[in-house]
């Protein structure tokens, strides 16, 4: 593992994620310095008030100018144009940064780079909250969790194992992906569960009975990520739409003959199918609960 | 609220659920003695190993005639056999002892019951897990949770108050409801939802891809309770059919629109369809999440 030897990060974009970054390389062995930027001044002096970062600017070009590595961190079209945006500035400068982004969508971001700007690292790491703001940021977030990185051909090495390097700082383990398998293996891992978790929740809102009343463990864990940002999953939605609709629809195939077992009141058919479910889920049990020893043992 | 004055409490079916209430019941100021019978003597030497129960017996007779409340804990066909078989031991003798269930469909489990036995509560705790067995059980399991009773105008009122004694002592509230309501309310709050976690990972399982491993605190949620006894939903889907079709009908009716959503990149309806769902979910974080103060900060 090379060390990892920038003394300042800019983030642009100040978050849930760039924050919880910044939080676990604070409590890392890393020494150097925090910066952002933002579109929005309340969430950089927030920042600054809890100490997640060391200092921010309004000014892009100032934040652009201090950093040996800048994180951008905003939803997916924002990533685009900020990724355009500053490798644009950067183009034909002598220091060139590196830069990486932590967009849930790669194809998307990579396709709106105009320019050729090889310290660019399209990253992406898989965690989350249903809640967003620095302010719910938090160290641990990235512990055990997987940072996929999609670099091409062109990508310059150096920069690849530096933006390698900071992840492994927070705990987290590194995989490198195509863009395009990454955009159909996230739709299927994330971004229909997402729709799926919306659907259900969008069901039990019209239903007049109120049915969440009743809710229980099983319920809660089922609709939790319905509160996720819905500005983050509409850009999400739009910008893989090919690779979620695809998802989408190997969902909705597996729904349409489960709901014909239970039409038929099939127990063999169910009693094999929901078995197969279980050993599938259960084999992932440590990849889905990287904090735990054990199985978990939640409520339902 | 009536005082609990069962002396003897008698388990016939010791799993997680009855295994738990007889720990919350210990861990109360309740003083009384558990006993339980069950078709496997394994899992009652296990319960009596862990000091769940004061003692057990393979022979059905003796434990009811020792009981003073007797809690049936079983899937749903199991349920109503067993209560069946009690009730027709009972009828005619000189002690009727109050019987109430556990089980996730009470239509099914009334309809069985051929003789008239007023000291039948029927009950449904708002509480489980992904996992099964006495040795899963837990003394808090309920707390905070909601019971179901589903007395008819012909219960006893007098058994009505001591089954809800009895679960008042878990920490868990009470609510009545009709027999029809409940397996409405549960198709659509947890019987539908747990079909959906199943298509989750059936579709997820059949991907060779195995998205899976790449899977975060998103889809650890919406597919932990796949982990379920297949037995158990198998038996859930098939008694409560007709509550569950419809429940299926209603989410699939939003999965359609929200993939026509995507397919058109129809970013302002998805906006106002996702906000409304967060609004939705987080005005019932605490009934969700009965045990928190504040919203979840789970990650995703």
């Amino acid at each position: 593992m090379t060390n990892f030897n920038a003394r300042t990060i800019a983030l642009v974009g100040l978050g849930l994620i760039s924050g919880s970054l910044a939080r676990a390389l604070q409590a890392s062995e890393w020494e150097g310095r925090l910066i952002a930027w933002g579109p929005r001044e309340p969430s950089l002096r927030r920042g600054l008030e809890l100490g997640v970062i060391d200092d921010y600017s309004l000014d892009l070009n100032d934040i652009v100018e201090q950093a040996d590595v800048i994180v951008i961190g905003a939803p997916p079209m924002a990533t685009a144009e900020m990724v355009e945006r500053i490798t644009s500035l950067l183009i034909g400068a002598e220091r060139q940064p590196i830069i990486t982004d932590l967009a849930s969508i790669k194809g998307y971001v990579v396709d709106a780079v105009s320019a050729d700007y090889p310290s660019f690292v399209p990253g992406h790491p898989i965690a989350g909250s249903e809640h967003s703001g620095v302010e719910h940021s938090d160290a641990t977030l990235f512990k055990g969790r997987e940072i996929i990185l999609t670099p091409s051909a062109n990508t310059d090495v150096a920069a690849v194992e530096t933006v390698t390097a900071m992840w492994s700082l927070t705990g987290a383990y590194i995989r490198h992906m195509s863009v395009r398998a990454h955009d159909a293996m996230l739709a299927a891992s994330s971004h229909m569960p997402h729709m799926v978790a919306y659907a259900l929740t969008g069901a039990l809102e019209r239903d007049e009975a109120d049915p969440m009343t009743h809710g229980g463990g099983a319920l809660r864990d089922m609709t939790r990520i319905a509160g996720s940002d819905p500005l983050m999953w509409t850009d999400i939605a739009v910008t893989n739409r090919e690779a979620l609709l695809t998802a989408i629809d190997q969902f909705e195939a597996e729904m349409k003959s489960l709901r014909a077992m239970v039409d038929a009141q099939d127990a063999d058919a169910m009693r094999a199918y929901f078995a197969t479910c279980r050993a599938h889920r259960r084999a992932h049990d440590n990849i889905l609960n990287p904090l735990l020893q054990s199985p978990t043992e939640e409520t339902s």
